[in-house]
């Protein structure tokens, strides 16, 4: 009996087509007994979730400003600490010592066409209670900012990515010596001044335009959700593409004792000056700038002609840090695993906050709180979790996921060996389930996705992701999106502390969390309070409960699953996904690089231009060579084969499969992600070594698939893209051979 | 030698490639001989031209407000006469009596959440010579909207078309009994009270949002070109869809004596009260509406939260006004032909403005003047046309094309004898050569266009034409549009006074404008004024000397060519087009139909809605049925089977036409337009009666191109839409027999 159960389970965790077959009752990893136990688990699990807990935590958690080195941070660590200990979890705070400045000197000012100075304050309001705790608070600044004292012209340049210096290039705009302001949103805002120094901008001023997430979007602060004008936005200027975690120590865990780099010398540090403003604070800078009139995409929604520049408005911009080593505590919290304690399952949510931080991240941390005090109080009634369960509140995530990283780095041998999954959250809301992660996950989730219950419409959160997937998709996938039994999970870039796990390490991941209806400006200003949360983010916490559901259910299902629940046929439909994209991409740009040459050689952008404007016609550009992509195309159809191989073999294996094999079938399992990194990691990237998933390098927060071929056609580096497609060829036939020695243990008996 | 010119004409007529083959040396119309005297008669013609006459008559036609009724307006129709007579036209003013409304009583105000007052002014500036001129200036205002006086709560309804109010029923929102809120822009802006009305609105406000010609899109006046806050837009409110011109005498001239409707039986006049405002007036009362936020594509530029109310907004409209019939003076002046006199060039722009019009109609205007003086002086210097040439200065085109209207109402019989073509221009700025027109005048429009040079570039207006359509097109289309030899031309809806003409009587006409390098937002303001126009619209009249350059050629080779130069092929392929995009029409309605009652029955639209929002889901639609295309294509297929025969045929004819042929020919090629019009008229408007080309009832600027056909679908009358498939197909099988007569008489020697 217990044989015919693996194979059921090993049919279930390799064939496609079972789970439709068993209906709704089956769960993958799980054979039927198994699967009506861990169903009643779930049910216990779900009655013990008390939604007052999350509130009184969140009300304690963000009653005092609780960044990295602040007084309350540390007694929230301990706090939390202390709670996870009292539900039966060996616990401790794990330290380390990041670099982190703190802003002395401040100043925005404008010197010409008229002055004006820049409050850089968000005043207290009386509908928000903590608002007013402004003694505590940290100023609005960006972390890793160059030092800097500037006095410039101002170019406007619209997100401040890569293709916006395009347009004023074609506008014959310099922003050499210059100051550069952008607005937020359409990377990781990192991204802004790196881009800015490379083009020689000498100072970086962000502001958050209304047009997206103010009043554009809808009412403001304290009326309703949006930035009001006063609203700022700090953050972490961190290069993270380069590498996340502390800027001094890369590689490794930043012990007191570690060996760190000068600042000088930290590559991800900004090169230059940079601070966040208001739109209040950014309207009568915007407002004197003069030149061309900025191009229609690039304008927001003050109530002005947005121009280029540059000037006449000249600013001054000076920005002083204190360069400080500071401690930060990860809190880690373990349940030992009964059958195989060292698989661990790692659940983890960041606990410092910019200020209040009551959405970002204490509504993801209490969710996850509310879900291990469940499974403290089912082991208290005598349940026990085949693996190994790891729960960690990170310190330092809005630095540069600090915490997370540099315990990955200090733990990376023993993750290694033992690491099966880490699923993460970070803030969490009123909505839609948002599930991103590793594909050989894709099928799992969506099973747990269909178990559990949206609080508004009572059906499962997997439908109703569905549907918003209909609605959103293009007219061309809503039959795919409608044929298909699973949900689609998204890619992982970066901005939250799966990164050191997947692209470091190479340890499956998941990302989860609940939105789309709880829009809102407060992100990463004073106003992400308890009394902010409360009205418009997830009243009654009812998401707060869905979400412990969900993430829960994920915990519970892993560390009992007899036979983990990856599954391949899901991932390989998706690698052949992005080999199709990346060579459509080579396509696309061969297609626009003619067109745009042929416009620029029969003189149509010359001749559509107003004269009176000044308009510089680009160089041609080298046409675009086709690529070998048979190296990539020839090891998806290996990895295709692999994977059909593998689901018949569980097919026809019979009742033969033993608890050994079904342990060396686990241990490959779990070490699969693995097999998509490369130790050299990505070109002029080593600390990324996961070859299918990374941050882009101008995006920073948006994913690049298969990114060393992808960042190579971007990048128009033809030679090193035909290159990376050898290579990541190579990766996919590794993981290839890992799908077939599965095979081959199920079939040797 | 004689008769093998006339056959070079012939094939000229009906052999596309034949242009190509006779390089750049050819004119449609004309044999070689012809065609170098008609050169040379041009290159005389462009040598009068002088840009001094057209800054000095603009300067005196702005100097004072010039609407219908107003005594500047009568100066400037008598001293438009004058000038005509002195240069050699048999000139008259024929005068009309016609309905106008001027306002007594104008009222805009918020009575709740609090009080505003509406300032309905624009005030002078110092910039602005003749901005001071208060007292002349008719005041910001809709002619012909209702008298009413109504307090109500306010709806903010977007554009106001149609698909505006699907979209407020979704949110639950009725405007019955409500006053809306309308922008300008999206449609002709008598359909906004119209569809508001028959949404049950009582009372309509029309202001103009910074987003679509104000401070978004560019520096205001008088920094820059655009709207600012106070400026207005005036104009009128006829349902033009249902007929043009004088809303009392429909179908006949307004001549003193003629029988009137009552005002209240009349049926285009708006059925509730409406006033325009500026933004300034607007930004209070959109700022106090509650409601659901508006959808994305509704919000504006205004530093608001966009929503839709009801209220709290309440407003108070009250619009009185005297409803006098008042004299027009159009200006006819008349050139009489040498060979053909009764063959009639018609050529006309108007002359009434709302306010100084310096550009609308003025730098149209004096550009035909300029024309038409030295159209005088040619034939001072000895020049006949073969053709007889009538400018006409309209009167009241800005009240609904009054002027134009009554004329060709009162001409009608004869119109339909003599009248080649009609020349219509409105106004005239900077930037690219505008077309649309007759498509039977596609190839010859080229021609004039690759003989007109560009005044910024020293390219012909056609190269630089067909640069901004590669940019502007699709990528599907760009090979289409790089590929063709001749431009495209646009097929012409409504809103200026082509419409009576081509529409109403079936004359060939053509609209030709330069613009597109001239943005701004002075329409129908008191800004319209000669310091604005001389800075920002065509500073030093360079386009005004091209434009006289492009509408005198068309004139002059229309007037001399032996042949006629109408051209069928690009016709046919145009007829084309519009049938496989009906076809295509209701195959995609059919998709979105069926996609859409899925969502519906799935609940698709029910799970992705907010439930604290109030969304209606909407009723399951009926399914588009397969409607009957065949009538129409075999129709199509008859039509190309004519094309190729008369082309064949008139390569064959070799040197046997003869002068009689060649007249009988043009009488058919003259009356050809007349063919694809039917007496009954499109359904419910039968003074509309072209089956090709006809304003849309819900767009009123935008052409419906096989209006009876796309109207039903759109519309989804299916029964009528298999109908007029039958209708319309039956007058292409009329005017594919006049191709055929055409060829006849070609083959008949």
């Amino acid at each position: 009996m217990k044989q015919f159960q693996i194979f059921l389970l090993t049919i279930l965790l390799l064939w496609p087509g079972s789970m439709q077959l068993l209906q709704g009752q089956s769960l993958l990893g799980f054979d039927d007994a198994h699967a009506g136990m861990q169903r009643a688990l779930e049910s216990r699990f779900d009655s013990l979730l008390n939604r007052e807990n999350l509130r009184s935590w969140m009300k304690r958690l963000s009653a005092h400003p609780h960044h990295i080195g602040s007084r309350y941070g540390k007694e929230n660590a301990e706090f939390i600490a202390s709670q996870f200990k009292s539900w039966g979890f060996e616990t401790e705070i794990e330290q380390f010592h990041v670099l982190f400045p703190t802003p002395k000197i401040r100043v925005v000012e404008m010197l010409e066409p008229e002055k004006f100075t820049a409050s850089l304050t968000e005043p207290p309001l009386p509908q928000d209670a903590t608002s007013g705790l402004t003694g505590e608070q940290l100023p609005l600044y960006n972390a890793y900012s160059a030092d800097g004292d500037v006095t410039e012209q101002l170019v406007y340049v619209n997100y401040g990515i890569p293709r916006d210096y395009e347009e004023l290039e074609r506008r014959g705009i310099e922003v050499t010596g210059k100051i550069v302001i952008a607005r937020y949103g359409g990377s990781w805002r990192g991204i802004k001044p790196k881009v800015a120094a490379e083009h020689g901008a000498v100072g970086c001023i962000i502001y958050s335009d209304p047009h997206d997430d103010g009043y554009y979007e809808g009412d403001v602060y304290p009326k309703g959700a949006y930035r009001s004008q006063d609203g700022g936005q700090r953050g972490s200027v961190l290069d993270m593409p380069l590498y996340a975690g502390d800027p001094l120590t890369p590689f490794v865990g930043a012990a007191k004792s570690a060996r760190r780099l000068a600042v000088k010398d930290a590559p991800t540090l900004a090169k230059i000056a940079v601070l966040p403003i208001s739109y209040a604070d950014a309207l009568p800078l915007l407002r004197a700038l003069g030149g061309p009139v900025a191009p229609d995409q690039w304008r927001g929604s003050l109530p002005i002609t947005y121009h280029c520049g540059p000037g006449p408005a000249t600013v001054h911009l000076k920005a002083q840090f204190s360069w400080d080593i500071v401690p930060i505590n990860d809190v880690i919290a373990r349940l030992k695993g009964e059958e195989f304690p060292d698989e661990w399952i790692i659940r983890g949510n960041h606990h410092d906050a910019w200020v209040f931080g009551a959405q970002d991240p204490v509504s993801g941390l209490v969710g996850m709180m509310e879900e291990a005090r469940a499974l403290g109080e089912l082991v208290k009634r005598g349940w026990k979790p085949a693996r190994t369960i790891v729960y960690c509140a990170w310190d330092g995530e809005e630095e540069g996921l600090l915490g997370s990283t540099e315990w990955t780095e200090a733990h990376a041998d023993e993750l290694q060996q033992k690491a099966v999954v880490y699923i993460n959250s970070d803030s969490n809301g009123r909505g839609f389930l948002n599930v991103g992660g590793s594909h050989t996950l894709e099928q799992f989730v969506s099973q747990v996705a269909r178990d559990v219950v949206d609080p508004e419409y009572q059906i499962s959160v997997a439908d109703r992701r569905r549907a918003v997937d209909i609605v959103n998709s293009a007219a061309a996938d809503v039959k795919d999106v409608r044929g298909r039994s699973e949900l689609r999970i998204s890619a992982l870039g970066s901005g939250s502390d799966y990164t050191p796990f997947i692209q470091h390490l190479g340890i499956a991941a998941l990302n989860i969390g609940y939105g789309g209806e709880d829009g809102g400006g407060s992100y990463h200003s004073i106003y992400d309070s308890f009394d902010y949360f409360n009205r418009f983010i997830d009243p009654g916490f009812s998401y707060g409960i869905t979400f412990a559901q969900t993430s829960g259910r994920t915990v519970l299902r892993l560390a009992n699953a007899p036979t983990l629940p990856f599954e391949f046929t899901k991932f390989t439909e998706t690698i052949g996904r992005y080999v199709r994209e990346v060579a459509g991409l080579a396509d696309d740009m061969r297609e626009e690089t003619e067109e745009m040459n042929r416009r620029i050689s029969e003189k149509t952008l010359q001749w559509t231009a107003d004269p009176t404007q000044r308009v510089m016609i680009p160089a041609l550009k080298e046409p675009v060579p086709f690529l070998d992509f048979s190296p990539l195309r020839n090891a998806l159809v290996t990895l295709q084969r692999s994977t059909e191989g593998a689901v018949q073999a569980t097919k026809n294996a019979g009742a033969l499969v033993t608890p050994d094999i079904r342990r060396a079938v686990n241990r490959i399992l779990m070490n699969f992600e693995r097999s998509l990194t490369r130790a050299e990691g990505l070109p002029g990237r080593p600390w990324y070594v996961h070859q299918v998933y990374a941050p882009g390098q101008y995006t920073g927060y948006g994913v690049k698939t298969l990114p060393a071929v992808r960042e190579a056609i971007e990048l128009r580096q033809w030679k090193s893209a035909n290159e990376q497609i050898m290579v990541v060829a190579k990766v996919i036939e590794k993981c290839s051979a890992e799908i077939d020695r599965a095979r081959t243990l199920t079939e040797k008996k």
